[in-house]
């Protein structure tokens, strides 16, 4: 063994300690696994990582919002920010998000230790409320990074009525002005669990991701007219379910055409009122529609109206407000090194579009972005399964330190 | 005015007056119109029609499980039955059911005033737990006439825990054995509102029934694979979305070929676990068929079988065990009689099959049956805003009465 592989080892050792010691923080007394921000479970791992970010030296620091950074000052002021979040969903998983957190630490702390002081500063970030899990704003800590973080938003309300600012206040935070977003970030990096199955599928260990899909996402609802199912004739009916059942299998049709590059989701249908002998009043479906290419997202809403416009006749179609987030495409120069770096440590590899949000998709309208994938066994994640081998992380691990190395040291 | 008008006229005030004292009994303490059997409610209805009947001079009596008899002895010692149920389901109406037992109360108490001693004996019945809003076991007080209830039946507990046995002690009931089938019945007429709205739409005041339809009903299962939404490519997902769709889709093209005598629906539509961005693990439907006519539901569970067939590829399909009433055909000599009689005073009539399940469905098996149906407007039912026009009220009892006056009479 030599001392690269001896390195690799440790760090691995490392890893695999700190996912532990970090998911011991996101068990609830109630024995749910929920790492919600501005809870105690949030104060915990906030400890855990300025433990291990001052024990590597760096210089740790919060900002307005609750980003916990570690700092290694480099040469230039020009910041290589390199991490993840670190909240969960309920009933999450170990590696969602701290996974990136975790490897951006070790990584960093490993190349300070071997190489000194880096040409750009280096820090590392665990972002807060990514998730939505307590509050309704989502990448809260990203946007704040941007400087896009509204102050309406602080009066977003959990379940309990509390509202975010006072969350916020509760663990020790907001007590500067909120960032106008930061001018010295000159890359951002992240390492995340691919919460997908392609990479298994492929039998591949590192995804070099390209873009995060954008996203389309409405209700529609076809509205009948509630009856007797017994004693009301067929002819005298206003039954919506053979309107939705049309359209879904319509819309499925156009989305098919495009498997390589969209994919289409329903995964609410309901009926109202719902009982087994009744014509329902109505049917709702969700439409969650995806897709790296943003000229594809416009045709489906154009899809949408179309067979609303063809298929209502008796029966209303009514389409919900369209929320549509512009698919998001990463730093190309950074696919490119990434690539090589992959290739030149001989590890398998896809090039692929994230399906999945991320924090990358905020900062990445901003800055220059990359994200590595590691695999998800069976694709699993928000989920207490959530797993990735040791083999695969040490291989994300290797990637990201060696591309960290490209940028903050070599850049 | 001739002494029939002004008969027919005390007739219909009489009605609508024991209409609204009869539905005072079905008011509970929290508010809600329900009047479940063996219940406080039920227990006034009974009270209520007891008093009718004595003041009418019928002999009144009860039988072991609590069907409410008032009877005028005859000639001959065969019976001509006439009534419907007194319970209502939750949130039910005014008419569903007491209406059947209040127009015949009147209706032969008035030709027992004009015409003495009947030749066959004639006995009104206000049957108990047609609707199953309370157990489990539907048309109880039919079953019992029958001698088709089983003791196991009286097992049945309410959402309390209450026995059906315990719940009909309490009334004051089950101090018999149960009834092993009347053989003394010769016919039994019933008149119910239509609970759907042909007779509106063919702006008829009478509906002659031919025939309860026959109910096959079952709840059909797709099972795919759950996964995100996101991260999971169309060419890797198992959706059981689109396949059900086509299912849907298939099923109801098949129904609207016999527009005339079949329907089909589809009242619920469940997906889990049913978050819009998750690719269901499963949709499950369920599946109402209705027909007058027995080969349309065998060529239904054919056709059922046969769709799984097409479209189980890589999504299962789980067909849950088929429940099959058969159609119960009402007597034709009677429809016939009817038709004559509706004809005779100048009324507007349909003849039409019952979409909907009456006492009638369990009696018409063992017994001659007859049902006549006033119109319910906007086809309401089960509902609190039921509701009958005091003119189709009144030509529904003068159409009993002629009926009743025909088989006691002059049978």
């Amino acid at each position: 063994m030599n001392a690269a592989e001896k390195r690799e080892q440790t760090d691995l050792q490392w890893l695999t300690g700190a996912i532990e010691a970090a998911a011991q923080t996101g068990l609830r007394p109630d024995g749910e696994y929920w790492r919600a921000t501005y809870t105690k479970e949030d104060n915990k791992v906030v400890d855990l990582l300025r433990q291990y970010m001052t024990e590597a030296g760096m210089e740790v620091y919060s900002d307005a919002v609750g980003n916990l950074f570690g700092r290694f000052p480099g040469e230039s002021e020009e910041v290589i920010l390199v991490g993840s979040h670190r909240d969960t969903v309920r009933q999450g998983g170990r590696y969602d998000g701290i996974l990136g957190v975790l490897t951006a630490i070790r990584a960093a702390a490993s190349l300070h230790a071997e190489l000194g002081r880096p040409q750009k500063t280096l820090e590392v970030v665990a972002t807060c409320e990514e998730e939505s899990s307590r509050f309704l704003t989502s990448y809260l800590g990203s946007h704040h990074i941007c400087g896009d973080l509204q102050e309406e938003s602080l009066k977003d309300m959990d379940k309990n009525g509390i509202s975010l600012k006072e969350a916020m206040q509760a663990s020790g935070y907001l007590k500067e002005p909120l960032s106008r977003g930061r001018q010295d970030i000159d890359h951002f990096v992240e390492l995340h669990i691919e919460q997908g199955g392609v990479l298994e599928h492929e039998k591949k260990q590192i995804g070099i991701v390209t873009s995060i899909v954008g996203l389309l996402c409405t209700e529609i609802r076809f509205f009948g007219h509630q009856n007797h199912a017994g004693t009301t004739p067929m002819a005298l009916r206003k039954d919506p379910v053979p309107t939705a059942a049309a359209y879904i299998s319509r819309l499925f049709d156009w989305a098919r055409q495009y498997m390589d590059d969209t994919v289409c989701t329903i995964g609410q249908l309901r009926t109202l009122p719902g009982s087994a002998n009744v014509i329902p009043e109505s049917v709702t479906i969700s439409i969650d529609i995806r897709s790296a290419r943003a000229e594809r997202l416009s045709e489906a809403q154009q899809v949408l109206q179309q067979l609303k416009k063809e298929l209502e006749e008796s029966i209303d179609i009514q389409i919900a407000p369209i929320e549509c987030e512009q698919p998001v495409l990463l730093d190309e120069e950074g696919v490119r090194t990434l690539t090589a770096l992959a290739q030149a440590a001989g590890m398998s590899y896809q090039v692929m579009p994230s399906g999945a949000g991320h924090d990358s998709q905020v900062i990445g309208l901003k800055y220059k972005t990359n994200m590595i994938f590691v695999p998800s066994v069976e694709g699993i994640s928000h989920n207490p399964k959530e797993y990735t081998k040791p083999e695969d992380l040490n291989a994300g691990m290797k990637l990201l330190r060696a591309y960290i190395k490209k940028l903050a040291w070599q850049g």
